[in-house]
């Protein structure tokens, strides 16, 4: 009796955290299609001119996902090889927020938008593909972001006292017009943000010909601005591929290293 | 009689399919132009407010136009030297679609929106100007951008779980402003991807602090993320003019390779 | 008599040619601020709401710069060492249309506005102080986006292929609804460059789900693609710093090229 | 008595110049979370519909933190081991600037507004943390952009040539509309910067069929424009890990330098 219960245990596990089976990957399969259906729901629910007829329907289906999806946490919970690391390692903490919310509305009602961590297992999608090198790649691009942080940090500490400054430049030009979008400081600083981003929403614009003299130095500031990023990150994809340590280049901050050294000297990075 | 008309076949085909003849270039400049013309016609007519002559004298154009391009297409399967080879293939089947739209308007009336089609015969101007070494410019293009695919790939996934969140974010904080424009949880991911993209049409634009402050956050996020796919394009633009294989790397998963290897051990791309 | 008639003419080049003498460096000075200032001018005649005063004092100012700016041509013919080579010469054709369009005028009205070449003498600027270190800068910026060009060309093609398309699916989508911005095809592709290129004005933005949906797609297209013209720039720039031909490829073609080699094999550029 | 008040300064000094001791690192602490709390003050203070209660708070603190700048800006100049240099150098102009402006208000007016210079004391948050190797890499940037300057100035007298060109053409085009917004040339110079810049605000938007077509041109222009900058900022990004000199180039022109060279022979710049 004990053993087939472990054999079923052994069953259940290869399904559900295996994806080399035709049953596991038929299990991701659907598991995706269940999420992708309640996020949908949750999108269309939010809708507030919806009939009542489909209001119903939608949170029927939504109850059924719900009950669908804690089956399935207690089921990883039961047939996980170590309760614990499956529990409170990042998986697990993702599939938990996945059933949650339903349960939290009903002592907070604005918790159920967070049904939308749903989003973050659609991750899972690689492991339906087998695209592990997906993720390898995704990793790299990580780490050469994670190399760049540094200067990354540096440079928008010097964009936020730049806006604050441009803001507050273009509140003294602009906020005596009649009827000036420029109400207050914060909201100059928000359109400074917009400007220098190249977004450029126009809900907020200049109407003073002096103002427009200071958003245009602040358009080409930010087509300047906007390349540094990309020339910091470029910078970074290029040396991921060819090996720093092998330049005499520390990977993390770019200090000179010795041949034979096996921890940078100046930040400690091991080589 | 027979041999004449094998002539008349070996000649026709000579200006259709050849472009090293002044016939066969001349032929080329007249199609080229014949295209241009019915996309022209094609944009004019869908202006609801036309006058009534220049409908009739457009239609009338149209016509003339599609039976210019029927008999081209006939003229091609027939002296083409393997028709199967021709009709089935890439071209055979372009040239084949700019020619049946306005057939296919007797049974379905939107069919005729399909003559955008025909755009994609502009192609054949790299023929007339025999810039062929364009050809394998863009063949490179589109060899790197294939190489950075996969990064890209891992990247928009991202990219798709974060405008899900923030637009879900967006959502809760602004829909309680009355005549909000952040309608529905879908229209909110649209904002996100509007603003993310640095497009900033502003049909929706926040209002509130909180919504404005999470927006500058989006806007500088995005001035971050824009520059990813500029940095894997361009590390991978530059990695084609330099050899991979010879700096033992997989010009496609760009997995570390020996030097006699003759296929990458780890993604079977042939060196 | 003649003699010092001669030497006059020698004096008048050393002043006006001739940037190395004091006197020449005052002259281009005065010249730079009175090109400035006739700009000025443009700019602010354009002005409709302009009092009657003003209109005058403009119009006076004008006339005097325009007699200032016919001399100075006429002293340059006079005194060019070869005058023939000056007047058919890129900038002796500069500074005639600098002097033209007020006299045009009496024959054209809308001549005046060739005015607005006199913009281009501003890289006079560069001879003021002494920059000729930028010129080659420049020079090496367009010898890099020149190196590049062939490959931007393939990828405006496609470009321009990929927004006829798009603007027509968005005009067959949009176009039913009441009052939309979709009025003719035209008006779609012209929103769809607009929506690529990120500029994103606003004034067209899809209102119908399945259009919103459609302008995701183009956003996120458009992130990626804004990266290619970057991408290929940047390699280039990069490749100018690195001597191609020592790495045995052509600079203009990028083709191998053995190490005896005079010209390329492909392209015929000198190497 | 004497000895002990020059222990007492040495005591200030380690506090408020030295981070390396517990009590200085609170100092700085509190220092920053002062002016974080001033920031905030001016920009609620900004909006003009406050309730009384609230303007009446926000004064007093204003006043209750300008006193304790004064303090600290006098502390500061006490115990500094040379005052002379400390209030004529960088940081001590910048302590200056953030206290003067309130007591500015009793003669100027607009005075208090150069209140944000105090945003520039954010930079002191890199001192609390520790951060000193963000600040090389700060310095890093600022070299990288520095090199490049030269082609980055080039390049935007390009562009402000272009755009005085493009907004005359777009004033002559869409001027003769009804209502249109391009008013007179200098708001067309300003959309194209917009328009080039891809900020893209759309307060002003071509209205006729020409204006549209130009627009399109010019924003497919701005998609290659906007790589240049990126591509110059890049490649000096990129020569900024490899080491120039070894490479035969000045790392300020880039011109060919020689092996045993201790200057360059082109700018002078120290090898």
């Amino acid at each position: 009796m004990k053993s087939s219960n472990w054999l079923q245990k052994e069953n259940l596990r290869a399904i559900i955290f295996n994806d080399d089976t035709p049953a596991g990957r038929r299990f991701d399969v659907v598991l995706t299609i269940c999420i992708a259906i309640s996020l949908v729901i949750l999108f269309v629910e939010s809708n507030p001119s919806l009939p009542y007829w489909l209001k119903i329907t939608l949170g029927v289906l939504e109850v059924v996902l719900t009950l669908l999806f804690t089956v399935e946490y207690i089921a990883r919970l039961y047939c996980a090889e170590s309760r614990r690391r499956y529990a409170l390692g990042g998986w697990g903490i993702i599939d938990l927020m996945a059933v949650l919310p339903p349960y939290l509305t009903f002592f907070l009602p604005g918790a159920r938008y967070l049904l939308i961590l749903r989003s973050i297992r659609f991750i899972r999608i690689f492991r339906i593909f087998r695209l592990f090198s997906f993720l390898n790649e995704g990793e790299m691009l990580l780490k050469a972001l994670g190399r760049s942080l540094h200067k990354i940090a540096v440079y928008f500490l010097f964009v936020f006292v730049l806006v604050i400054c441009l803001g507050t430049l273009m509140f003294i030009i602009e906020s005596g017009q009649p009827d000036s979008a420029f109400r207050d400081i914060g909201t100059s600083i928000y359109w400074a943000i917009t400007t220098l981003s190249t977004v450029g929403y126009g809900d907020i614009t200049p109407t003073t010909h002096l103002g427009r003299l200071l958003s245009s130095f602040i358009m080409l500031l930010g087509y300047t601005l906007i390349a540094v990023p990309g020339g910091i990150v470029t910078a970074s994809f290029i040396d991921t591929t060819s090996d720093p340590v092998r330049n005499g280049r520390c990977p993390r901050c770019d200090a000179k290293v010795r041949k034979g050294d096996k921890f940078c000297s100046q930040c400690g990075e091991k080589l």
